[in-house]
């Protein structure tokens, strides 16, 4: 049977899929981390293997396309890199974004934006052969609305109590116990000697203390809401998708919380009241199967 | 002749000077960086070399205190690296902290706060016996009204008119020029690729179209100085000192800048209208004489 590979190369693990060329979920595979930044030569390795995988039960000869989505693909020299590493490989190989690599998955090729807010953020979306993005530039200049801004925004909010020498408020108290600090100059160590996605993982915080009623914990989900619905009506009116925009989301902040989604989605509907809504739980291999999908269509 | 030596040890070279006991500047002398972060063993031969330049010229023996000014010695172990290293010096030595051994050079041991922006930036001060600082939590969380900060302000600046699809102003054009961005991705990349330094280097930009009346580029020192005015305040407020606060300015941003300086002043004043004023261009060795002096009389 012919089949089309997704692969979704990510920073802890990299997913592949096979799908009919109906759209039909044949096999799937996973192996290591895939992002090339990590150890270029290892997630080469991992992206291998994952292909190999699956050639060896439904045949190299039948897959009539490989689409990879890697992040980081855009800066650099990774598409060559990636070409080169691959060359054995039989089937065509397409290599994607993975921001657009998810955009495909949710918006099936279809115009749109697709806003991301995972430890970072970007806002990327194509409008009637238009395609451009918002945001992306990473913790030092952005990432708006993102886990890393929630969490920075709540340290920010420890040391200006410090700095005014208040009390901490319940969920400043919260940050200091949870991580450990027992100043907020070992907080701020940590902030410079972290991963981005350590520090965004202390917006965990913030989530647990909004679902248990929190208002300064909710109030910083809501502000990153509204950061996102900002971004995204930036690129609607930047590509002129403003009459009917079809707005899609992913990444875990607005994927898995209904304070940062709700107030995204109900702002970006005061502006837009024509707006359509994706927000679903897809794999990005997917995506893969709806670019090849897209190309034999437009053949 | 008895005498006091004061010694800066900063990022690119270490200053020492000799002072007599009243106060006179015998000798200076200058060696290359003092800062251990950079090299520490080479940081530390440094500022050994700046000590014996003065001992062979003046006596070892005649030197009643060794004052150091250091960067970043409150956190990691650099105290006991120092002492250890400079064991075979015979006077008394003491190690202050950079920013506190500047408080000493411009207010004389006096009570007061000291406001520092260059690179970063952040305010310090005492008041009857209470020592306190607000601010300087590096360019991730703060560093208001530094040169980071107001370059970082005018980058974002061009995203965000790149977000929007606008056309970027006289300031933002001259900023991919200078820096020889042909793309704000190039602009981002600079940002993540280069030093604190070089990222804060931008802001004379700024500097220079605000000289030439440039609007936007001075509202951006406008508000450089409105951040450190804030600052201040707030450890006015913190240690009490509310009633005529003496406040001390220093750091290239203040020091050289009469836009950032007389918004600074002026916010300062509206708030504290007993306020004093402290701006002259002193040598920060000179804060080893004042702390030794201090020292004396308060034996």
């Amino acid at each position: 049977m012919k089949y089309i590979i997704g692969v979704d190369s990510g920073g802890t693990s990299t997913k592949a899929a096979a799908y009919s060329l109906e759209g039909q979920l044949l096999k799937e595979t996973q192996t290591g981390f895939g992002n090339l930044l990590n150890n270029a030569e290892e997630a080469l390795a991992n992206i291998r293997q994952s292909l190999l995988n699956l050639f060896e039960e439904l045949g190299e000869d039948n897959c009539q396309m490989v689409v990879l989505g890697v992040a980081g693909v855009d800066s650099g020299d990774f598409r060559e890199v990636i070409f080169e590493n691959l060359a054995p490989i039989k089937p065509e190989t397409v290599i994607l974004n993975d921001a657009w690599m998810a955009h495909y998955a949710l918006l099936d090729g279809e115009d749109g934006c697709l806003v991301i807010s995972g430890t970072g953020s970007i806002v990327i979306g194509k409008f009637e052969g238009l395609e451009d993005r918002v945001g992306g530039y990473g913790n030092l200049l952005g990432d708006e609305g993102s886990g890393y801004d929630i969490a920075k925004e709540l340290i920010k909010a420890v040391l200006n109590a410090f700095d005014k020498g208040e009390t901490y408020s319940k969920l400043e108290k919260k940050l200091l116990k949870e991580g450990d600090f027992s100043t907020v100059f070992e907080l701020v160590k940590f902030v410079y000697a972290s991963g981005k996605d350590q520090v965004a993982n202390l917006s965990m915080v913030v989530v647990e203390k909004a679902s248990q009623g929190n208002e300064q914990a909710i109030q910083l989900l809501k502000e990153a809401g509204l950061k996102l619905a900002n971004q995204v009506s930036m690129l609607i009116e930047k590509i002129g998708m403003h009459k009917s925009p079809k707005v899609a989301v992913t990444g875990s902040v607005l994927v898995k919380n209904d304070i940062v989604y709700e107030t995204f989605m109900k702002e970006v509907k005061s502006k837009y009241p024509n707006g359509e809504f994706v927000r679903k739980n897809i794999s990005n291999t997917r995506g893969g199967y709806s670019y090849y999908k897209r190309q034999v269509t437009q053949k």
